[in-house]
């Protein structure tokens, strides 16, 4: 069972408005076990809208059309949807009867406009709006298809929907159990990724496998549904552990947790703490880390460092260590990595350095390093894209080699 | 003319992931002077965006396509322009040559799947992509009407479309002269700011006002319109003053600057520097003013004390003052900002000390310290919102504070 979402009104097709109810009603609809296979976003243009309607009534079984249900004359999804149908709308006193009451109750007149909010689609059925003048729409199809006429304001929306939609939704659609899993991976690209992955989840057409990437980070959502809640979570886990023998340590959380959170668990099991010490990324390291709530618990300090200068005054970086290797150099990131854990006494400090760009020769090259316990090395890194994008990956990459230390 | 916006990617259609890309070219088009008339988000399904695109180009002038030209089997942009144009597309080496050598700059392998990328469609033009593997591609019809096939990540999207599509795009729409003017704002909330500008600008339709608003920071956009280029940048000018002279010296650029950067030209000017002491942003401060290129000009260094101990050992902040304020108080910012300039040898410091929360009795309030030549003060926020929220209207308004006192 699929569905599609229309917002309606030309205020959303302008540089700064985006449609949140669409994220709101994907989350209800997949809870339900309805795939949302398409969302549009039309301006107040009947004809347009019309067509938009008609198109979705062939290709999909449910169709939400939210907003557009208001007094005036740029309110159009009503008139569009009769259009797309064929059929014709009337005006009912009960509804106009409603809608004054309502305006009485607010102890303000009703407008002459609003009784256009009065008029239902032939076949339709009115569906009370609590928090709003406009009455909602629902329309049975003779093939079984559905249309929901729902208010655009956000709250009206989700008021209307879990007083009346969501029980007829859910009596559409036949009853699934659904079961996923979520795998987190730091430290691979995208089409690596999907190399290694591909041939074990490809013949898999339920659970269906999302992979979400952001750079350096890699999500892979599974998702099965099935009538027995039993068989969807054995599809599930079926898939999982193939996906965990292939992807081992690279896994950096199976619940949604990001890095930050899944490194500041890890420590906080541990009693371990850590700090840093930044010269490229200029704060990002220690910013991320405490973007966690309680990372007080782990987290002790930072020294950032962005000059050769500061290196030598803040961190104690020998003057010639810097003259030999130069700031961006594995002995330098080593040194800093082992600075920081002794001037704030943390079980383990991780280092960043590099060229960030975005002009120079050696922009993307970056050494990450770790000191801890009897330990202290340091990695170089090729990174590439613009200034936020490496600084945000050697700080992913810093992470999740200090996760996999911790074991 | 008019354009339709189509994203492809199915994780577009889940509940949490927003389509962004969509609002900057709804910006990019309106600038051109093209209506965006409608905007659609398709899943990886090539059958369904096939039949997409064919209604598209029934009904537009112009379709911009984004995401879905990877490399794996989920990415059926090209595949589905195809079918919906009838047409077929074809393997070509210089593209595959341009993929291998960026890989090989990147000192990665390419994997077999990254030759899909090199198949362009037939009429097509390839636009190179500088900023990642994905050439887009540019078609024109027969009617006149163009598709443009863009990559789906930001980053590229915005290199390649002001590098090449841009002036592909002017070239499709009528001349029309375009003014516009932009004034950005710290510290004021956006019902604020439009009350106290919205007099001003509501009598103008032209220029169009949009006002953007982030936590702390709110974006004020003047474009005007008209045959003639004087005319339009009369019109920007009239409005661009009466706004000019509300808002005064909270206009922190003019030129789209950020905050950042508008400091950081502040103090190059001015040859002074700046260093930072943190305790609840852990570093978002150090990393927010190292965002801006060259920023090793002007930053030095910063501390990051996120427990009492580093602010003793780091800072070298009394212990009785610790106890008898606690590390969240008016003194121990000021002494913190002294400390860090102090340490640091910069011209000025900012410090800031706060709750984030998410949970605790204080959430929201922070101290913000700021010390300088003959100058130590803090002040008192108390902010609103998430931890996310809280941290970064802080470091804004730190930042923000530090502007106005460099005058």
């Amino acid at each position: 069972m699929n569905a599609e979402i229309i917002a309606v009104g030309s205020e959303l097709l302008t540089p700064t408005k985006v449609d949140t109810n669409s994220l709101w009603l994907t989350d209800q609809l997949n809870a339900a076990g309805i795939e949302v296979v398409q969302k549009a976003i039309a301006g107040d243009d009947r004809v347009r809208l019309a067509a938009l309607i008609a198109g979705a009534v062939e290709r999909s079984d449910l169709i939400i059309l939210t907003g557009g249900l208001g007094p005036t004359e740029d309110d159009v999804t009503r008139d569009a949807v009769c259009q797309a149908l064929g059929c014709e709308q009337h005006f009912h006193q009960f509804l106009c009867d409603a809608i004054a009451e309502r305006f009485a109750r607010m102890k303000r007149a009703m407008a002459e406009n609003n009784k256009r909010q009065a008029f239902l689609i032939d076949g339709a059925e009115a569906i009370p709006n609590d928090r709003g003048t406009a009455p909602g729409q629902w329309i049975r199809l003779p093939s079984g298809k559905a249309i929901a006429l729902l208010p655009g304001p956000p709250s009206e929306l989700k008021g209307i929907w879990m007083a009346e939609i969501e029980r007829r939704v859910r009596a559409l659609a036949p009853p699934l159990a659904i079961a996923t899993a979520h795998f987190r991976v730091a430290g691979m690209g995208e089409s690596d990724l999907d190399q290694l992955i591909a041939p074990v989840y490809t013949p898999y057409t339920n659970p269906v496998t999302t992979i979400l990437a952001a750079p350096g980070d890699v999500h892979i959502h599974l998702r099965a549904r099935c009538p027995e809640a039993a068989e969807a979570q054995r599809l599930v886990d079926e898939l999982g552990t193939k996906i965990r023998e292939l992807l081992g340590d690279r896994i950096y959380s199976e619940d949604g947790a990001d890095l930050e959170t899944a490194v500041g668990r890890r420590l906080a099991a541990l009693g371990a703490t850590v700090s840093t010490a930044e010269s490229m990324t200029g704060g990002l390291l220690g910013q991320r880390i405490t973007s966690v709530p309680d990372s007080s618990t782990w987290f002790r300090g930072g020294l950032v460092t962005y000059t050769d200068e500061m290196k030598r005054t803040l961190l104690g970086i020998p003057a010639d260590l810097l003259s030999r290797h130069s700031a961006v150099s594995q002995p330098v990131a080593i040194a800093m990595a082992q600075a920081a854990r002794e001037r704030t006494g943390a079980t383990w400090a991780l280092s960043i350095t590099g060229y960030a760009g975005p002009s120079g020769d050696n922009v993307g090259l970056v050494f990450v390093g770790l000191a801890g316990p009897g330990f202290a090395d340091a990695r170089q890194l090729h990174l590439f894209g613009d200034r936020a994008r490496i600084r945000n990956v050697a700080a992913t990459l810093a992470l999740d080699w200090l996760r996999k230390k911790l074991g």
